[in-house]
């Protein structure tokens, strides 16, 4: 099989054309075709768009039609939630009307191990490859590209960044893009690629290595087909700040891969050693990896991790800080300066220490914790501050104050805003869940990347003080 | 100064009248006094409630007294939120009412350092004692007893338990008891006793100790004045699982805690020691101390911890299945027995191999959950389940199973359900919480307790049943 270069998947995000098939409008019927073509709606896909199912009818306003051969318009990409068994013959359909792409969503091939069932994929691919068409899948969800405004999660956000995905599995993908706007993480793309019969992980990894719309790579991966080639490729890519996280390392994750997406996922020192000669970095889990992220496209100063801790709760302050204690970072004592200027702001308020962290009462002064912002920044001891939010016990009162605090956050300097690390944590109720959503909207607009676990703040900031200064460039400003 | 019994310090919990002094009608004054009175008014205290402030009127329909002297009625406790100049005349006035005890929410003293305010708090405390009262702080959140409907914190749990608290800090009491009932984790009581001027982390670890509606201790302290007293009083308590979180155990931490609660926090290895010799569990953060207090509290089975994982994604299975692995817990293969009762409830589905973990579908057919559940726990090779539920992408569909479901898990024989635990995550949307809270009730119902993470369940199993070994009492039953 010839291998394609890398960036000739480029056009899997540009399709201008894209029909559904496996859409039912019986809410009891199989979901899947539904949703996908959900996700595209309500992200506003602005292609010709067109469902196909069994039954006559329309879905949202949009003919269904019965076969893709009935569609009068050429169809650039095809996503399918039809049995395994059919795709053959769709594919068929697919290439008479020209189509570049197909996405299944099908499952029900190699990943279950039976001889027929490899075989029907290989047959599947081939036939495809011999007509030109290229596969992502099966067993998977497929593509998400906010510029191009594809989608497969439903009211997904539609803001573009950075950050670039690979995952074999669905649900970490879909993990990745529905939490990751909400804490500032944006994407470039996300690939969710399954079985990788066809598109694997390696043409991924240099798809996105060339990616000029990709600066930061984070890879969800279970096993590969071709360690050597796959080497390669995880070095390429790790020209960028690239973070992998293995599924299937320990010994009980190796079973649960092999009925999820038939890898040989291959011993966990093996994958490590892999990872780190790459100049890659390992994370445990989706949540590790948008952390680590998060530093990365927001580009927060990473020389030596001194750390100011302000918010609200004398408890809360003492947790963080024994929690950067434990990670080996600093949360220094403030200078003279800096405790001048906090003297000045708070006034003589008796007992005010000012060391570092120091609790951000009272919080109902205006422009109060701005000039607290710019006062501890103002020298060049502090890297970054972490303003931390503890929602659910704070009264009305307190959460008016949040919110009118965070909404001004904007109107920090630059040189401020990138030094700010928010972390919303005890949201209980749904009104902390509201109000997390207000601060969250306010800190991107700031620019500001919200966290929700102190030690998932403190390993990433290990993790990226220990990049820099393994790539040796100081400050990635 | 005598030390009073432990158990002297019942009368705390069973005031027959409170009043609460500091409490404004003003929104923009100190919210101190409304907050406490809120929340004996929402968790609807049985005994008399009198406000008292410096405006006339009424609060919720209660006059609001000017002094506790006018209030025409006997006052058993006091919990006062006005400045700490003002305390020592108030106390006078507390005793010319009979009260036995004064809560000082009031902060401003020796945990400022200053010897102005270190001389008040030891003349309040002698006046007190010299008078027959007893002081719970200054600086502190107070006494938590859903029992007898006493709350720092609106709308918390009325339901009683058997997890008893004592936190020196307001605000990670107020964690406690705001997540702990949402996920199973009822109290016997809970008490904020911050700078310990008079009740001190000695007399409240006897106490509880001693208390028979107790049965697992939590404790969160950052320093104590008495080292030998205090290592007998954690001996004695962990005659009872005691759940141990030093807060200042790093340098930075112990800053921290400085300007905290002017505790001497010590150095971070003695307290380890001294809490292990105890025998004690140490963690490292409230969430720990709930994700522990959680198994104990449920008689979880302890003796190997074998684990079934099943839940909703493949994905998610294997990043369950590594952690597990990676904490040295067991996710054992099923036995050819499980596997042939699996085989006979999913019918002949292609492929399905039914190892461990396996993915919930079809979730959509009724009873399936829990005859799976059954199924796994029917023979003795299984401990514990770990049912894993990702809120944030299930389509309503999914949404409506999983809410079925849940609800019959109560049907569901003692036995079974005393294995089950419930891990809830990506709880990501105000839809996701509101799912979650409905998920959380019906576990209520079935007394299964609820996690909001795969690590911290890895983590907390591991120490639970490291303490079974270590006391070697097998299985708690």
């Amino acid at each position: 099989m010839n291998q394609p270069k890398a960036l000739d998947l480029e056009f899997l995000f540009h399709p201008q054309s894209i029909a559904v098939v496996g859409v039912s409008t019986q809410q009891d019927k199989a979901a899947g075709g539904r949703w996908l073509l959900n996700s595209l709606l309500t992200i506003k896909y602005p292609g010709r768009l067109y469902p196909v199912g069994s039954e006559a009818g329309e879905y949202a306003g949009l003919k269904i039609y019965s076969s893709l051969r009935d569609i009068p318009d050429r169809l650039d990409h095809i996503i399918v939630a039809i049995p395994a068994a059919a795709t053959l013959q769709l594919a068929r359909d697919a290439a008479a009307k020209g189509a570049k792409s197909m996405h299944l969503f099908t499952a029900g091939f190699s990943e279950l191990g039976g001889e027929a069932e490899v075989r029907m994929e290989k047959e599947l691919v081939e036939f495809m490859r011999a007509n030109g068409m290229r596969l992502l899948g099966p067993n998977c969800m497929g593509i998400y590209r906010p510029a191009s405004r594809m989608a497969f999660l439903e009211n997904i956000s539609p803001t573009p960044g950075n950050f670039g995905l690979l995952s074999q599995s669905g649900g970490n993908g879909m993990k990745a893009i529905s939490l990751g706007p909400r804490r500032g993480l944006f994407f470039s793309k996300a690939v969710s690629y399954g079985n990788a019969a066809d598109i694997n992980e390696i043409d991924l990894l240099e798809y996105f290595a060339d990616d000029p719309e990709t600066k930061v790579i984070g890879v969800y991966i279970e096993g590969t087909r071709d360690g050597r080639r796959f080497a390669a490729a995880l070095q390429k890519a790790a020209q960028k700040p690239l973070i992998v996280y293995k599924g299937g390392k320990t010994e009980v994750g190796r079973n649960a891969t092999l009925s999820h997406t038939g890898s040989l996922a291959g011993a966990g020192p093996v994958w490590s050693g892999l990872i780190k000669q790459a100049g890659g970095i390992e994370v445990n889990d989706m949540d590790e990896m948008i952390d680590l992220a998060l530093l990365f496209t927001h580009r927060v100063p990473s020389q030596r991790m001194n750390t100011a801790i302000i918010g609200l709760g004398g408890g809360a302050g003492v947790l963080m800080a024994d929690t950067w204690g434990r990670a080996g970072l600093n949360v220094p004592l403030f200078s003279p300066e800096v405790r001048g200027r906090l003297q000045q702001i708070y006034g003589s308020e008796a007992g005010r220490s000012f060391r570092n962290p120091i609790d951000v009462v009272p919080f109902d002064r205006r422009n109060i914790l701005n000039q607290t912002l710019e006062a501890i920044t103002g020298g060049s001891e502090i890297d970054c501050v972490l303003l931390h939010l503890a929602l659910v016990f704070a009264p009305e009162t307190i959460r008016e104050f949040i919110r009118n605090h965070m909404a001004t956050l904007v109107e920090l300097p630059q040189s401020v805003r990138r030094r700010i690390l928010v972390l919303l944590h005890e949201i209980v109720t749904e009104d902390d869940r509201h109000l997390a959503t207000e601060v969250e909207e306010s800190c991107h607009r700031a620019g500001i990347p919200i966290f929700y676990s102190a030690s998932g703040t403190a390993l990433a900031l290990t993790r990226y003080l220990q990049y820099h200064q393994n790539h040796k460039s100081g400050d990635c400003r």
